[in-house]
């Protein structure tokens, strides 16, 4: 089987570390075909971002060729993840919704925690338009410095999560950002609440949608937009 | 005082269709600026239509000078508005939010008539994501014919919005798309439930906000984006 | 245009603060013609009080002669707001809808500071009456001195106020309350989040309303009551 | 034990219909004290008949003397609920609370039967605001002739609830009305579905906050006014 | 009338606090029969003591004659609390709907205490289950000793309850377990806030509700299984 | 990988049913263990059945050796699902979890159809407790014979599911009970929407959740009972 792991955004070193974990989460059959955004933004920190990032992620991801057997999405927002399940028969799965629906069976409410204080009005808005608002706790951040801007020692960036994580009450956490997802691991030996990768968790998704047949309607909501796709611009 | 009224597609049909309906609804000291996103899709029908237009909206918008006193945005749709709120220090107004304000006190539940049974979906979505779902009776369709098909005769597109608006049992009907608001006052004559066409409240909110001096806060939700806009590609 | 804007206590001091702000508020063309619910109680200050509002200010207003082109009612409450809409064929506007209808577009979800704590429940109830209860953050209040006793001195209320503004954590805030409608420009000045002043926003929202022509429908919801009005006593 | 059942209109038949409900509910050492707000409108048909209800109804029953043990509200809607409750140290209890708190524990999803058409908007805003809104499946209406008006003949009237009460598909039914509340068992006895009357069940949750000692906070939400009654004007 | 007062739980000891308790609400012609789940689990802590109680319950339960005139089930929980009301004719009344059916005339939101932090996730999903989230301002837990350990002086235990009540900030506090009844009018001396015994309210409801002559409909929800008791096992 | 496919019913067939759809739908490592609740009732057709299904599901459970690596509860509904997650230190998935997680990224909102119409209010209770009423269009059922009785002919009752899957408007449809699943294939050759057939999605999440390390929290709501298991009678 085949996915396509597509990074909305165009840095090249957030697309390798995704799909570093996405290998670790795929059943042996599986190929990840990892794919950026070159022509996006180098990340998506707020809304502006979001929308620079949509257009040349859809038009990139329609020319792909061959087409996949499922498409990971591979971060925690919007960025045009809808038009992306339109243009596709085959699975779309973003991190949020897969992160959620791997979430809920194992918890009471869950938390998010996002990259910056900024993020946690946006995420709100994903978690409520995802349909899993009665399930979410809270969302919080810790802050990163911005990309290109020295890392935290990852030490102190884990004290910082679970510092976050332990103060939402929540029994499990979704880490809210692909460049938070590289921590789940050490995180996960510090807190008592489940920590939850959402790159594993699209990744599982979508091979489980695929391996039993599960695919969106072709007359329905996600159904080819009507006019060819030259026709948008 | 200057009002930059957006089409978020390519259509200058629609533009000027809606300039008109604006020009009408503005105080006389009210400038209406009308803009066309000539980038963007010929009509945004589709989940890609709106990604495909949010991006060349945001950019060509920034590049505005002089910079208005508000920005209408004349579709009734997501497509980045929250990125060119961003954008902006002045407020920016869609039609959908505008549309929903006014309404809300004139009715007990209004409902939504969209322009293609397959945006029922899509607008669902936009009104729970602008939080007045719970004053939302139903979305409806009317067809109409795809753009640069014959249109149907305003006689008889008016009867289907009056079949439609009128089944819906809501006190308010909204005309969810610029492509209906030329309609409204043949349908008003027709119907008893209030109809409501939102490029006339879009222009009245957005002049009512920039007369009492109301703007997004520069340090919240929809202050600028972290980096110089010419980072994100 | 001429609005009425009612003072649905008797308290004239109120009516006098409340009319020059809608008059600043308004534009050139609109005549302002005040009124006092002099039947009523000082204030408004609890559910008793909101009860002795409702039927003088419902039989006063339905008195007024000639009609007005639209009504603004000048508190943060219920105290027969839908009764007046009934009486009236122009539209009727609150000032806790106006206030939430133009905050919903310039934030992620708004806090309302209110006038005491014994009206927080009130005031909860209220929003959640209006729909708007899934974009409000929380109901705060600072403590005013009844009315009568001596005012706090500007600069200590409007610290109080910038201080519950803050710890609502919202990036938006409603004066929910006539009284502290005043302090709304001295409070800009000093907290990040937007202040909303609502008799700003219901003499906007009610010129809107009148210049684009919409109104209640005659047969739905705020018709008029099914018996002459003389006949309820 | 006195209880003290308010009618909030000036029509003593409907006080005299629901006092006779009233006794047959209550147990033997029960008083049902009965009291007409004879400077009330004759019906409560609309929000303006709601306001014209609240102050003399609210006035009316802070004069009552003895304070009884308990109050129970005659009528299936607001008009100033919450003042009374503010005004009484004991018990005061609206039919539509007292219904739907009865019954919950025998249904699913519960329907509301109200009498007329008009007031389906009404109700469910009531609904709504007591908090029941998500065990309500819909609010319906027979359409009774007005008050003064030939009745319906009861067979007819029983005929056209039993059809809106199944209609509804709820397996519970609320008589919305105190009108209706006659008809209860005759409807009973040709429906599948549970019928609730309202004056029983709020004779009995009166009674029983009495018995076992519950009264509301006097330093919370039905605390006193601030003021002295009288002072409210 | 005779009330079958049903401990979910097996120990002798609760069911006599409870039937206490129940006495004391009882009116005077009330027979109060305590029944007591032997083979039941000693408490219910868990989802796994709920679910060791429900099966021996609902079988003990459905051998009980004569038949009650209504069934209290004892305990703050679900323990099959709907399979036993698809047992029996009349009406049967848990603890937690008892509560709040009898704590929303009284209140704005109101609080409940449970037993143990770890019983906080069960009666959130409890008081959502009964449709009265929209009610509920939080749950909180005291601590109490596990079963058969010595019990907290009644002081300690009184003054922990009323930190926890207080703190919720809520204008009602539901008592949520039977284990902390008997210590409500010691509550009542210390705190502002309505304290609500459940137990007392599920005798006065089911007493209520047996007068008045409702019970579930046995063609709905609640009707007998499809198949004879004894089929299922 | 180890997988306890767990039928909460006494019916071999069932189980030996859903068996065969969980061996097609895992991949190929993975062994299904079927286990059938044998001291259970023959169907959980009500929640007396559901009631009868807990303890001794539980109890089963907890005997099995050695621990699998997930379990699967092969209903489609509550019988005690959370009293096996405590007991469990592995993931424990049932149906209706794991049929709308994998069902909501396919579509808008979608429906359930279940066995009977008396199991549409418990399949309502079962959406809302997972908290995915928000994505949820409507619950439907077809009627089929009593177990044991002669079975439809499966062209009859694929019609049926047809008919009702149509009718329900929704673009996915989940099929709500576990005699309906070996229907799934001759379902989705006949309508538009998309057909999610529960074991599969249950396999394929528990499979995800073991192969990326995700398990409850020890120490959470999920955690093991307070007292020894063998306590709880």
């Amino acid at each position: 089987m085949k996915l396509l792991l597509a990074n909305p955004n165009a840095t090249d070193a957030v697309t390798r570390a995704c799909a570093e974990l996405a290998r670790k989460a795929a059943t042996p059959g599986t190929e990840i075909v990892a794919w950026t955004n070159r022509s996006g933004p180098p990340i998506v920190d707020s809304f502006y971002g979001d929308a620079m990032a949509a257009r040349p992620l859809a038009l990139g991801l329609a020319a792909v060729t061959p087409v996949p057997d499922a498409v990971v999405l591979a971060g925690f927002g919007s960025y045009g993840t809808n038009a992306v399940k339109e243009i596709f028969d085959v699975p779309v799965v973003g991190l949020a919704e897969a992160a959620m629906a791997y979430a809920v069976p194992l918890c009471h409410r869950f938390a998010v925690v996002t990259t910056s204080s900024r993020m946690i009005a946006y995420t709100e808005d994903l978690v409520q338009a995802l349909g899993f608002a009665g399930r979410c706790a809270t969302v919080r951040a810790v802050e990163l410095p911005p990309l290109g801007a020295p890392s935290l020692p990852p030490d102190e960036l884990v004290g910082r999560l679970a510092t976050e994580a332990t103060a939402t009450g929540a029994d499990l956490v979704i880490l809210g950002g692909s460049r938070l997802s590289p921590y789940a691991a050490a995180l996960r030996a510090r807190i008592a609440p489940v920590v939850v990768e959402p790159v594993a968790c699209a990744v599982a998704l979508a091979e489980g949608l695929v391996r039993i047949g599960l695919r969106p309607s072709p007359t329905q909501k996600f159904g080819r937009p009507p006019r060819p796709l030259a026709d948008y611009g």
